[in-house]
């Protein structure tokens, strides 16, 4: 069915994935775009998330729509964690719950990158979203990055630890849509040392590190191998990210063949 | 017909509208992808721009199908201002007013940005254009950094305010689609005093302020408020752009929630 | 047919073309995509690329499709230079070109960025692909910023000599999706001397210069007119790069009207 079968590709798990996830972030693509989009990359995209506040501009129809058509294709589908955290701001997290469950989202972003709450508000929350049957994907870190920066790595794994007990499927390391706070310096270099403690702590497979940047995707497959899971990668990107996981792009093609 | 009604949002002008307005920088997107773009995007675009000299390498059917699409959205349409100066330098511009009139352009862009033109010129231009009936956008400021530097901030005030009195709708603040020149330094940060004094002078639903990058929406946001008029947007950036417009991403959340 | 014929336009080479290609980089479009593309952009695209490996992550019949609507627009296609390489690296050239010619591509890009191999063996592989009825893309230039600052000019231009011998139809200097290497130093600058002495040495008309930046794209066509032949160029830029072509955009008005 894949044309060129004589060539060997790394093994790679198979939907639905625990480990070698690709999580999306979703500007905005319209109807038509993401059945074409999916028409190929459905087998290598394991989460979309409706970035920030944007599914609160749609109409409840197109909104449907799309969640049907990924859906239909495997993909679990969550609102942006800023969304959710607008939602607690104006104390209505419990309508915003029982909101999405009924759209037809599978999975919610559970942050406090910019609202701030306790950290027992926000396992509560957790709690409470896994009461709704919703997947928790739950995130660590600020989005400004002098607040991001006051976080220590021993912080950062106590928080992650207690948000899996609470009922996280997995949690996200933040990168922002630009890869520039969170384990990234301003340029986006990968503060390798701080990724090591974090995985060493809570283990690979079950974080996802936001990564839009080629050079992070790059650096993550080769430090940590093809069943590492990145997120906040452009519906563009999804196909080269692949490649990258699969030794078909020269940044990597030296580790597979 | 929008999901979670439960999460307020600030007040918002509605279409056709005076101020909040958002101009949309175009490419060359195809039919299709403007049909999708705008069954989600048509209450957040005000104008669309088909950027410089693009639309004269589209055949006249797919030009006037996409203007079709446009004009039934209630949005204004204009082609580049590059395109009306090389109808100058050409010396055509009559012919160029007639042919835009009568492809089913609503607008025009007059600008002087790379052919010199005299002051009274481009205001006997603008008259022209309105004779035309076309609704005329007026652009201050030159493509080339040097050049546009040259011009002082109280030259560009009284170029404003002769050009409304030609008959000018709104004034473009010249950012080009890096956003770089004009009011913005090489790095794209905004000059904030001089944008002050052309607000005072002007009056801020008057001016359209081409802001490509997301932290020139930001700033203008969060200093004038979500009425602000926004030009030189990309298409995939008009929902990203709304939210920014509305709190409902990171960076204006805290002005709104 | 096309609007504004009063607007005269520079002498523009026609489809087939020898020079004056425009060479597109596909990331992965979908079907509708490339159709909605293929509307307006035809006339402007001669060659187009599936990046790297990309193609081998398609179904055979979702690649086809692709191939034939290409086809229909008198479209060169050819797979990335680096699934070609892969192959090499797995000791299957044979049937790599034997998979190609049977899925419809008409062209393939020899190069040897990544894998190592002799440049004799590299020129047996040109005439190889020949003897397959394919049309041959070679490249000269290394992925690897390092590795291809260790490649003279003079060396360089030998290669192509050779590749031109073996049955080279264009030979393509490297500049990758980024347009950091080859002749490009890290800021993308074009290394000006360096490409005046491989255009006098090889003629214009048989290289292609990858460009993806506007500035870079800019400077060839200020440099050599609107002749030269430019790859890497992104879907969404075919139509910017053929406005500065012609003398449509305020980068090379001034060379035309």
């Amino acid at each position: 069915m894949h044309p060129y079968d004589f060539i060997s590709l790394p093994v790679r798990t198979k939907k639905p994935r625990e480990q070698g996830l690709t999580s999306v972030l979703d500007k905005g693509l319209g109807v038509m775009q993401l059945q074409d989009f999916m028409a190929d990359a459905a087998p290598y995209v394991d989460i979309v998330k409706f970035g920030w506040g944007t599914s609160r501009l749609f109409t409840a129809e197109r909104l449907r729509a799309k969640l049907q058509i990924l859906h239909d294709n495997q993909i679990n589908v969550c609102p942006g964690g800023t969304l959710f955290e607008v939602a607690v701001a104006q104390n209505c997290a419990t309508e915003f719950f029982k909101e999405i469950k009924q759209l037809g989202f599978s999975c919610v972003e559970i942050s406090d990158g910019t609202v701030a709450m306790s950290h027992e508000a926000k396992l509560g929350l957790i709690r409470q979203a896994r009461k709704h049957q919703l997947c928790v994907l739950s995130e660590i870190g600020k989005k400004s990055p002098r607040e991001d920066s006051e976080l220590g790595v021993d912080e950062r794994i106590a928080q992650a630890r207690a948000e899996f007990d609470a009922g996280a499927w997995k949690v996200i390391i933040e990168g922002r849509e630009t890869g520039t706070v969170g384990v990234f310096d301003a340029e986006g270099d990968v503060q390798s040392q701080e990724v090591d403690q974090i995985v060493r702590a809570i283990g690979l497979q079950n974080l996802i590190f936001e990564a839009p940047q080629k050079k992070q995707q790059t650096w993550f497959f080769k430090h940590y191998g093809n069943h590492v899971n990145v997120g906040n990668i452009p519906p563009s990107e999804v196909i080269p990210v692949e490649t990258l996981r699969s030794g078909l792009r020269a940044d990597t093609l030296k580790e597979h063949h």
